[in-house]
């Protein structure tokens, strides 16, 4: 029973095998593959626009790229304080921006709280030499508490962002279970909603390494720009067909769904054993993430029967599921919290 | 004839083989699983040393970690003019450092010429507040021309940029084809000549995309914060087991060394066929690389035939041989060059 | 009556007459003159202590560079939310750090809570790869809402920081007010209460520009790396001569603390004046700073009557006073208020 | 006899009188006075050009700022290798664009070549993925072998490089110097010689500390941004009105060009004295700089009469003439010379 990161589970076969249809003859280097072209188009009619699309094999590459063509390095990103970018990543988006600001703002269940947005954009001025601008919001969805934004919650936050004129920047490493989770297109999940970057990962649901920054309307204009840095950074992997080929396994006949609803229904059992044990589910089990605060005994319960999950700094369980967690785990798990 | 580029291969089976059998289960992520360690120990005995580990996927992102820990923000790296980290990283270097400078040296056949060197130890003094004072000599083996230097010329090298107190950095995007090409250990071809840090690189020689940064000595020391670095840059990979699981059957029999042979042997013969044809070429062929000036009509013929390579910004022609190169290739070029 | 700023002030004349004093011949560039040595000796004798000294032009510069030398590019300083390194300076200890990340804390009248800092301290760690961890502890004193923090409540944040092995830097812009408002020592104010970097700024408190940073203890044997920074960063000046020259005119005769008493009265009067007239004094006002809530009519009252102040974030109104308000400004406010 | 630099020499007694002069009364920080207004417009006389100006009190940050707005992180600046940008200001170019490269060309008297520039945008092209994009032609005027550029030369490398979409900088350190050596206006040996922006100096020249960055055309919409990079790297002087002060003294009745055409004078004097003892002189002295190779008995003979003088790392001797040298200094020179 292994919950600790659904970056613990191994890669779903259909995407490996894809590797192996792409392992032919030669193929262009760095991007200008016949793959990645087709990944490309793919995603253009998934998501119902046109986009630019780069690919790396890691996530916060993904988010510190991104945000590096959005904000300068005088400038600052908004972000939940819960958010990755602004705990999990090792200073990264600070790295890539040139020494761009993060701000962290506040709101339940690691959703920023429209409220302390306002405020944000209300204290730090455009315009004031003295001051960091604020010149991006980010929003990760799934978010770092496994809970989803509606997309009537994003617009209220990317509605005041925009009309500031911050870029939005999705951090989407669980997009996908957040799109299951809700009765959404994809378009109106991104896009729709505010985003004019979104990285999509794979990486977290079924594949080996794989995630992309997607570029909506102007920002596409950006993508030389992206690509220099994608380079600089070292993220421009000379054989970039591996990276579009589990892509677009990932993609193909909405594997990247029915994997994401698999995780999400797991979390949701586990929660629910958990609950019945008396533990305490700390936020809406919207994706494949459960926080539960439970008494010393039954912690202590689950680690001797063999439960693999972290403790979080605010001393709570974290639990995750994934595309792979199996109903022998589940059973097994049930068996050792009813003891 | 692809002679575009070794990046432009496919990968080896045996070690897409490798990806499956690693695909089982749950693993660590971020480095800490069992293939890592088993590589770990597998590169010690094959360096006959002690070493600390770090995989990532790219080249330039290799090079671009190594050299950050060895040189300050104010402090500058000395390498040759052809480098490709002076030309061909994008500012890889520059970036990962934080603003380290990068003085090129000339010298013919793409190897440092060491009387440069001893100039530039010279005229930049390691102590005088107003300039950037040299830190990290870096030394590509097989260089950017497909030429070796000799253990001898590495420690003509090495030896006085060790006295000034200077790391050295060798990139080894091409270390198993200049190794194959001499008598000498892997040993001797790194840390008994000089190197601090190797990058040893199996991308260009089979692999999908697997880098491996070699800490010998003190700076192995430094490898908490060159994961720090690697964290922040993104090349952390949340699933390394796939890095790892490359590179151990890249290694394994001596897989590498056979790929690497088979790339120098197709590189001869493509100089050979192409001197037989009166085309001059320019540089020993040490390796799989052959930089051959051949008339427009000749460069002419071996497109027209579809034989794919670059022109060189001096003018010439650069073919590249990989493990991948066949016989037919061969032959099929041998073909159009005799018309 | 400009009571926008200290540094709105013109210089004192002996400061001034300084100059002069030392316009005389040759002297060496880059702080290698006979003025700043003594200055050196000066500020050891004055703190009680051996030091190291590095002169800048700018509060800015003064505390970025002390901070880049505490913090790597993958660490994080903490400062209050309200901290000028942090509001004010558009980003500088990011730039100078490459990349740092500053975590705001809060605390009433611009006070770092202990507990906010132990609350970080316990939830970001030293050791995990995913997190950037903190370094450096920043404390302005006399801070940005005109506070002092006493000897005691500096400790209770300098003790649990160095216990984790975080640097300690004092913002001490307006240091002069805030040792003068108390009866301890200039050591007891700084290295005694924890300061391993303390930046004491001469130029809001009558100096044309001249900034001091002083190392304590171990980071003395960081000063050629703190020149080198200072070099690469356009701070150092090649006239040194002439800010030593000032901040040596400073110190003499103890003018600086004549010049804070008197700054400081100034603003206690101010606040009584406004206290009298209705306003709500925010904070204590401990130095040269008074932060106001008043009504509207009080507000226009007072600007139509000639009185220079800023609005803050917060809607209150900031009144600074310096060493050259005169008792004159302070009659024509009174009469303006008292309408 | 201090012939070490002209940074050694004191400040001009008009421009010390002219901070008398304004330190009177309040005025706007950051540059908001009075005088840095009128100096603005005297400049756009004087260059007959608008233009907009920030002011710093290092030509080190002057050039690293000017180069950082129009050099991205990814993109490269051509200078010469003598070039001060270069050699002389630890990497402050790399650290202000955040890793820009510098790459050095060749040239007799520290005179760009312009066939070297050619090769040089030639080799490295504008759109290549892999390749830092020449962005900035940097050009020192006087130079640093002492020689003037004719506004003929300036153009044979300003014309090429415009011609390739890249910015113009002129390090002016020594502009006056150039300027009262020709028979040119300031605006033809500035933007109508292809200068984007010019940093001029006037601390080698008889102030205390005081440079101006000038942006001609289109640059100056950039204005904003370089406020932002000033402010960030601590060289938003709070009291700007004293730099402005000194700058106008200097501008005030051509003292700038008595100042430097004095400076060349005696730099001409000590050449001739130098020519007849047997010493070599290595550049024309086309302003107040003299290079001159001499046996080690003369050299001797200097040191021990009492010059004071740089060996240069080419081991040649350095003599800087300044507005301060006295005949009596010369004289004296003449003297030890003629033994």
């Amino acid at each position: 029973m292994n919950f600790l990161s659904d970056t613990t589970s191994p890669a779903h076969p259909a995407i490996l095998a894809s590797l192996a249809d792409a392992n032919h003859g030669y193929a262009p280097s760095y991007g200008n593959d016949r793959l990645t072209a087709e990944l490309k188009s793919r995603l253009e009619s998934l998501f119902e626009s046109e986009l630019e699309l780069v690919l790396t094999t890691s996530g916060t590459a993904s988010n510190a790229l991104a945000l590096s063509i959005l904000c300068p390095p005088h400038g600052m990103i908004l972000c939940h304080d819960e958010a990755h970018i602004h705990r999990d990543e090792r200073g990264a988006p600070e790295f890539f921006t040139g020494g761009g600001k993060l701000l962290p703002l506040r709101g339940s269940h690691a959703k920023i709280d429209p409220a302390e947005l306002e405020q944000a954009l209300a204290q730090w001025p455009q315009d004031f030499v003295h001051t960091p601008p604020p010149r991006v919001l980010s929003v990760s969805n799934l978010n770092e508490s496994g809970c989803r934004y509606s997309v009537r919650e994003l617009k209220a936050l990317t509605g005041p962002a925009k009309s500031k004129g911050l870029g939005v920047h999705f951090d989407g490493a669980r997009f996908a279970n957040a799109l299951v989770s809700s009765t959404e297109s994809a378009a109106a999940m991104s896009w729709q909603a505010g985003a004019d970057i979104l990285c999509l990962g794979a990486t977290k649901n079924g594949a080996l390494g794989a995630e992309a920054i997607l570029l909506f309307g102007e920002p596409r204009a950006r993508l030389s720009e992206l690509q220099a840095r994608q380079k600089r950074a070292g993220h421009m992997g000379p054989k970039a067909r591996y990276i579009a080929a589990q892509m677009l396994a990932w993609l193909r006949d909405d594997l990247w769904l029915d994997l994401a609803r698999h995780a999400n229904a797991a979390a949701a059992e586990i929660a629910e054993i958990l609950r019945k044990a008396g533990a305490d589910i700390l936020h809406p089990v919207d994706g494949n993430e459960v926080f539960a605060r439970m008494d010393d005994a039954l912690a202590e319960q689950l680690r001797a029967g063999g439960a693999g999950f972290y403790q979080w700094p605010d001393g709570s369980a974290r639990l995750v599921a994934s595309w792979s967690t199996s109903d022998e785990e589940l059973r097994a798990f049930e068996k050792i919290v009813s003891g």
